[in-house]
């Protein structure tokens, strides 16, 4: 492996989060606050430790598949750490292995919180809390390699390695360039949340942080009932972003480009939306009689619903007092979440359709072993090496959720909360059922359990393979 | 579709049912009980309808795979529909539908039960309640087969369709062999099961009710503590015994053949004792604290994990009320069941081997696109289709369980109890956590949550596909 380009990497990782910690600062003046203090010595440290890195220029710019997982995966841990100082060294998050977590579900955009209370943090850390949700959600190195080109390197493992989906597809030609269209239809539509929060009346920090956790399909909250005190238009613009971000960001780029019809013919969108207007009427149906009227219900079903299958998490009732129907919906939604290449976590949407239609296949197999079908999605064949990805990534993240639930359940919690705090982590939607429900939170867990959900949830977000080949030992065998 | 054949199939079914039922009127005589009329008329309701379809023989014999299934899957309806009317006819259990249910429950060898207290049962109805889990176990059909053999038919197609697991090998060249000799293997090991109990001095009547179950791995009582109140050796005896049935049978079929190179090479069979010990193991750990010593720890936790891996369902203690981790590797066995070829239920030890193989290549396929790894099991090279079929097997037992979570959640009962209650009918195990717990029964629940039920323990039992082409539009159109 190519440890020094990795460690170049690993520099690059920390000076830009070393940039980023500056708009913290920056609401920390602002609004006269001595937190921002924190956040110059974390600044200092991702410098001591990154400029270093840097300096050692690599000689061999070449990443392979597994250079790209390693390089991605230590990236966000990195960045969780030099992220975490900030609460710790403010004193708000006094243990720093409770700010580590935040942290993580921060970058990974999960939005589990350790915090009872987060109205008495200071704004620049409510600020940057919610910013982590912004950098996370379309990936730091995706930003790094538009700024940065690593000349004669094959990024595109990078990109990969850290974009949600079972297949990433160049939307023009040169890779630089596409990550900068994302990022500017990303950045885009956040301002337009933004522009139209304010016109709703919200304050404009306010509008600010929850665009970011909506863009990111994160959900930290920065009031102790998340939504619940903002007005209806709000909540709506909201509901309405919310299930736009998790949109594969594909179909955008198409648009924008004028090409309507290989937009439209996003099956994996249309199933999306299917799902989500589905789930709506079901828990609209289901909650009906615990609301005064049917158009409450509607309005709290709909915000739930893209809340949760975007996995930002985001609440504006507490769905924990909901009839089970609703709650196991909900829970499903969880593991399905938004499409591939979107903000949002869960197992995708694409992925989902692809394992239907080869199920569908196997049926048919078994009745006619002579018919040999294939799976089509949006008009084109799917390779077998991609169904067999699916497959592989599914079997994965059944074994991650095993092994990751065995261990949390040492905690000794019940039943319904060991579980949903294990699927809410590692899809990265942040609330779960329970004791981790809409109104709690995740403070109660031992460290040996919230180390395991941390790994859960970047297992989420960098959708597994990055972080298993981190723990695989062949990839620091010194002769590989 | 050749219904004429199909017809016929289930005509002698009703034949068979009749004639087993015979078996508990001898029971009645015995203990002088009236309800054994109500078998009588079970009897006769079984004749009038399969005679007639028994006398129009077919013309054509061939049977293909979709006739395979659909025989498959209406005989395990039909048979169940008959063998509840003796405990509506009796009075006992005076709703069809719970009857149903019952039977269901006995004859797919799961052992859930909507009786709130066994005891009051007489003798006979309690002896066809556990015999139908003798019947069950191996296979009503393949039991047919051997006796009656479809000339010209290509009876594998029933076969496969009937028994567990992702391939049937079979032992010897001849099918009709094959089954004798299973058969043969199954009511020897249930016979010295008989006489071990005797031994510990169980009763007669205790004795073959307990071993019927153990050997089907269904798992009914006949007390209402289950097996609580006997002597610590019967206990260890039924924990052997389980354990035994849940071993894939051509192990047995092996060493009777003194082929114990072939025996010793099937690696499902280590792998599913490995997880058995490693299981007792961490749970006896887990619970020590709760008992005066460890070896009594030691002691529930093996019959606890033999009993749930297995599938069977049989109890001494209330597991329920152990800690969480204990209770989710309980969960945990239940998915994955037995071994294939065995009696018992679950997605099956060799299906989880395959699918970690397979995970484990995907994951080597990543890291050097290059490499074209084969997955290799019992040292042979297992079949791209096989793999592909245990994906398509998996995907939909998925589908299916979260489709009937969302019907049983309608009943609003708690998390753990809607989830588990899916999961070990599934799984045809019997008793889940909460209200399904070990003291606990399926009788609250609503006759649609029943009715779906009843087929998740035939999809368990026929591993899905037999009754998912029943669902099929296609296979009921004429032309076809």
């Amino acid at each position: 492996m190519n440890k020094r380009l990795v460690l170049y990497v690993l520099g690059l990782i920390l000076l830009v989060a070393a940039a980023l910690m500056v708009l913290p600062i920056i609401v920390a003046i602002i609004y006269r606050e001595k937190s921002g203090y924190a956040f110059l010595w974390a600044i200092g440290a991702a410098l001591i430790l990154g400029l270093p890195m840097v300096l050692q220029r690599p000689g061999n710019h070449t990443i392979y598949a597994r250079e790209g997982y390693v390089a991605v995966a230590l990236s966000w841990v990195f960045l969780s750490l030099v992220g975490a100082m900030p609460f710790t060294i403010s004193g708000y998050i006094p243990n720093y292995l409770d700010a580590v977590f935040e942290t993580v579900s921060g970058f990974t955009t999960t939005g589990s919180s350790i915090l009872t209370n987060v109205e008495v943090l200071p704004h620049c850390l409510l600020f940057w809390r919610s910013f982590t949700h912004l950098i996370g959600g379309m990936g730091i190195l995706v930003f790094m390699l538009a700024l940065v080109p690593l000349a004669g390197g094959d990024s595109i493992f990078l990109l990969r390695a850290e974009s949600p989906g079972p297949a990433v597809s160049k939307v023009v030609p040169k890779m630089r360039t596409t990550s900068l269209i994302l990022y500017g239809i990303y950045f885009g539509m956040t301002a337009l949340l933004v522009i139209l929060l304010l016109l709703g009346g919200m304050p404009l920090f306010d509008s600010l942080c929850h665009a970011f956790g909506a863009a990111g399909t994160g959900g930290f909250g920065i009031k102790a009932d998340c939504m619940a005190s903002y007005n209806a238009y709000c909540q709506t613009v909201i509901t309405i972003f919310m299930a736009l971000f998790g949109i594969n960001f594909n179909f955008y780029a198409f648009l924008l480009f004028r090409r309507f019809k290989m937009a439209f013919h996003i099956s994996e969108v249309w199933t999306y939306i299917a799902i989500i207007l589905l789930a709506i009427l079901v828990i609209t149906a289901n909650i009906a009689k615990q609301y005064p009227s049917v158009f409450q219900a509607l309005h709290h079903a709909a915000f739930s619903v893209s809340s949760i299958i975007t996995t930002t998490g985001y609440v504006t009732e507490n769905f924990d007092l909901w009839p089970e129907l609703s709650r196991i919906i909900l829970v499903c939604l969880m593991v399905i979440g938004s499409c591939a290449g979107s903000t949002g976590g869960g197992i995708k949407v694409s992925r989902c359709i692809i394992l239907a239609k080869s199920c569908r296949r196997e049926v048919m197999f078994l009745l006619n072993p002579r018919s040999v079908k294939v799976v089509m999605m949006d008009g084109k064949r799917v390779p077998d090496n991609t169904i067999r990805g699916v497959y592989g990534y599914c079997t994965a993240y059944v074994l991650i959720l095993v092994a990751s639930l065995l261990v949390v359940a040492l905690d000794n919690f019940d039943f319904t909360t060991t579980v949903t705090a294990v699927f809410t982590t590692l899809n990265n939607v942040g609330p779960g059922l329970n004791l981790v429900g809409p109104v709690g939170n995740f403070s109660a867990f031992s460290a040996l359990s919230k180390i395991v959900i941390c790994f859960d949830m970047l297992i989420g977000r960098l959708e597994i393979f990055p972080i298993v080949v981190l723990f695989m030992p062949s990839t620091w065998r010194k002769h590989s």
